[in-house]
């Protein structure tokens, strides 16, 4: 048997490093290449793709997972390899489900849907992407059809990117979070407005970066083992466990792309580099769900980077930096950098509207899944829905149903892994601070290794071993729960905006 | 025999779509990637390495070309398809010839030998790399051994680089040439030293980077279709035929190294630029030849890069930009950058000299593989060739034997392409002239389009069509031949060190 578990790890690790391959030409693609090579670059991704997906779906890898499934009941179900068998049967399973045809129908129609988005969100008019939008519905509605056994279709769509999270239980949690989140803002609202026209300034690019670098070097992040480039919208990208790149965005009229850009993308990138070194090329080294990755990149974007302690810390060198913050002093930076108010725009919301424009999108996927809205309406019924949910109302498509790229690369289900990543951020930070009670401490003093240790330690070496639910509960003691989240907020902005509780 | 054609074509396709991919990994390892990514980027390689090559080998490529060479015979043999069928069948019987675990072999056996040289040369001690050394001859010696069919063992190692060029044909070149160039360079130590003085002083490495991109965009290199980066060891690379990326290495103390690299990978890059849009991604779109390739990097860097009438257009703009070189009179900047001194380091040696490292080099290389020398006594052998030929004597290995990097990569029989090239380079040039009569004034002007134009027409577009000796005999009436060489360094440098004819 241990023969053929090595067979098994070697077929993984040479699927690993096809894949690794394919995300060093997504990430050239993304940040240097030059324009025309648009077309080669779609064919060599297209070539490595259908290596990979053969060899993954290759009757020899079913084989292998069956005969090594009465070694597996034998083993610790935690060790690594009793998890690998799991997830990499879970694999084959749906990468099987899938026929090769559909995966190329699918690629096919989303290079062109991504094609029209761009062209229609330039032109601010939804009838441009509409036919597409029209196919990738119903691609989605083929795909989830492959997986009959799902209670709910968007059960199926959802579970690609949060293994074992099912539809309702996200509209629960959902429907506990948002009137709370509503009472919030609208109590916010009662209050005086934050000032934060000292972030809208002119800020030198280059010191930006440098500053940027500064902050990420403290976190933690080696850049022995990756790098930071900038793209037009910043992403992480592994090709690894030991190169794991960052990107970001500068404006020079405004501090935060950068700054919490930066931030966002390296707690991405801390997760990808503290996989366990027993998981390299395993397939488990990767996050063990969108929502847990993003629980990472919006701890230390929000729970650190957009927190008091940090600012007593790096706003002194914030200011030796760019001395036309000097009279600003850090109580006003910090309500600065904190300021709520709904807006348009997802990606630019505030930690307190934010879950807002999420929810928007899962009723609307889910009826377009259903069939139960005409794609037409779609323009209308999301401003409606904007009006209804954070009270203000876009102009036209652009900033409207066509902000998101999303849709245009064929996904469906993904919106509400952004909203489960804040609350899992939420519930972790509450049991870090139980476990480093002088953690405020610390990030005062600028010292962030014994964060990134404890993150090390209960999330990020575990990797993929472990559904999403069952490596939250337990760590936090509970599955998914919007508590904590709420606590912080409350108590964040009750503070912030003089609410008493 | 038009369905097995189209097959052909894309499983040749599919081929370079993987090598391209291959070659975007390559130019991040020597450009982006952050030190630890090493290990991984050698795996991502070596897979991607090997299904191309399971692919270039398969039996159903040795059938369809074997079904396919009716069909060749009964086409135009200039044809593009009767060229890719002929050069299919050469690359297919090469690749088949050599086996899987050999190229292993070879593959972990220079990862070896490279690493040694690094160590090697920076301690300078060439017993570090020695043992390493004969594994590689050994494994240049079987795999002559492949290819009994050749006359000489060194004509299997040629004819990778120089399809069809014969050891004898080019020690014959060398023959004739070496006494000349012994001459001419005597000639001008004869005569006061040049002034370059000026080129070493501290050169802005901003305005260096601009004023070598200004003047590569006006040869016609397209950065919508590439690129240019910082590199220690400048390449340049192709991911197709609309992504051809160039590198150049900036000294903030010497004009030199930025301008001429980047004017050189310029001239390659062209040449990728330039195949056929028929040829794209069928295998024939690449260099006919190594000498080929560098015909075309040096008549860019050397007979347009360092001639009277280039800098008669460039300097002013030059001196605008560095006003250092106000008081350097044309005359005197052209001198210095003609400067012939004989020296000890390969890649920085003048047109005069250069050719003389490669003698020494070939004559090395063909006592190896004969195994007519004893390895260990290389330094020595080195040390005293450059002194009988250059009248210059290393006094360490890492600025002799140890300097190139070649040898390592496991290549033998590389070598005398450079020296090729030059050759190659005049040829061609005399036949320019003869075709675009107005040359000179046209790059007096900053025109090259009409230069270009003829490069496109009479030897880029062909790609990998016709055997390189076959080509340059088509484009100038005759097979590589010394005496353009000669007749161009003679008037030259007679000229510029005043040596009567």
């Amino acid at each position: 048997m241990q023969e053929k578990m090595e067979l098994l790890k070697s077929r993984i690790a040479d699927i690993a490093h096809l894949s690794h391959a394919g995300a060093v030409l997504g990430w050239d693609q993304n940040t240097y290449m030059p324009p025309a090579g648009a077309t080669g670059r779609g064919n060599q991704l297209a070539v490595i793709s259908r290596v990979a997906h053969e060899w993954a779906t290759a009757a020899e890898m079913g084989k292998l997972l069956t005969d090594l499934e009465s070694y597996a009941a034998q083993l610790d179900p935690d060790s690594d390899d009793a998890c690998l068998i799991k997830v990499s049967r879970r694999d084959y399973d749906i990468e099987t489900r899938v026929p090769s045809q559909f995966v190329e129908e699918q690629s096919r129609t989303t290079s062109l849907a991504f094609s029209a988005w761009v062209e229609a969100r330039q032109k601010s008019d939804f009838s441009i992407f509409l036919p597409h939008l029209e196919k990738v519905v119903e691609l989605n509605q083929r795909f989830a059809a492959f997986f009959p056994e799902f209670e709910h279709p968007y059960d199926a769509l959802l579970d690609q990117f949060e293994p074992g999270m099912k539809t309702e239980e996200v509209k629960a949690i959902f429907a506990a979070l948002r009137p709370q989140q509503v009472e919030l803002i609208k109590a916010i609202a009662d209050q005086p407005e934050v000032d934060d026209s000292f972030l809208h300034q002119s800020f030198d690019e280059q010191k930006q970066w440098d500053f940027g670098v500064e902050v990420i070097r403290k976190f933690g992040y080696d850049f022995q083992r990756g790098r930071q480039d900038k793209a037009p919208h910043p992403f992480t990208t592994s090709f690894g466990l030991d190169d794991v790149r960052i990107t970001t965005r500068i404006d020079p009229q405004f501090l935060n792309p950068m700054l919490f850009g930066s931030m966002h993308e390296t707690g991405h990138a801390l997760y990808n580099l503290g996989f366990s070194r027993s998981l390299e090329n395993s397939g488990l080294d990767s996050g063990a769900s969108l929502a847990v990755h993003e629980s990472q990149s919006r701890l230390w974007e929000n729970l650190v980077g957009r927190s008091m302690p940090f600012w007593q810390h790096f706003y002194p060198r914030l200011q030796e930096v760019f001395p036309q913050l000097t009279d600003v002093s850090l109580e006003r930076f910090y309500k600065g950098i904190n300021k709520v108010q709904p807006s348009l725009i997802r990606v630019e919301a505030d930690e307190a509207t934010y879950n807002l424009h999420i929810m928007l999108r899962l009723e609307l996927e889910i009826a377009m899944l259903e069939g139960s809205l005409a794609l037409k309406d779609l323009p209308q019924i999301w401003n409606q829905k904007m009006k209804d949910y954070l009270g203000v109302e876009p102009h036209n498509d652009a900033d409207g149903i066509l902000q998101d790229v999303h849709w245009s690369y064929g996904n469906l289900g993904y919106f509400s892994t952004y909203a489960l990543g804040n609350l899992v951020s939420a519930q972790l930070w509450e049991k870090i601070q139980q476990d480093v009670t002088d953690l405020d401490d610390q990030i005062r003093q600028g010292r962030f290794e014994n964060l990134l240790g404890w993150l090390r330690e209960n999330v990020h070496r575990h990797g993929r071993k472990f559904e999403p639910q069952v490596l939250i509960e337990r760590v936090t003691g509970s599955r998914i729960d919007p508590a904590p989240y709420m606590r912080y907020l409350n108590k964040k902005y009750g503070q912030i905006y003089g609410i008493s509780e």
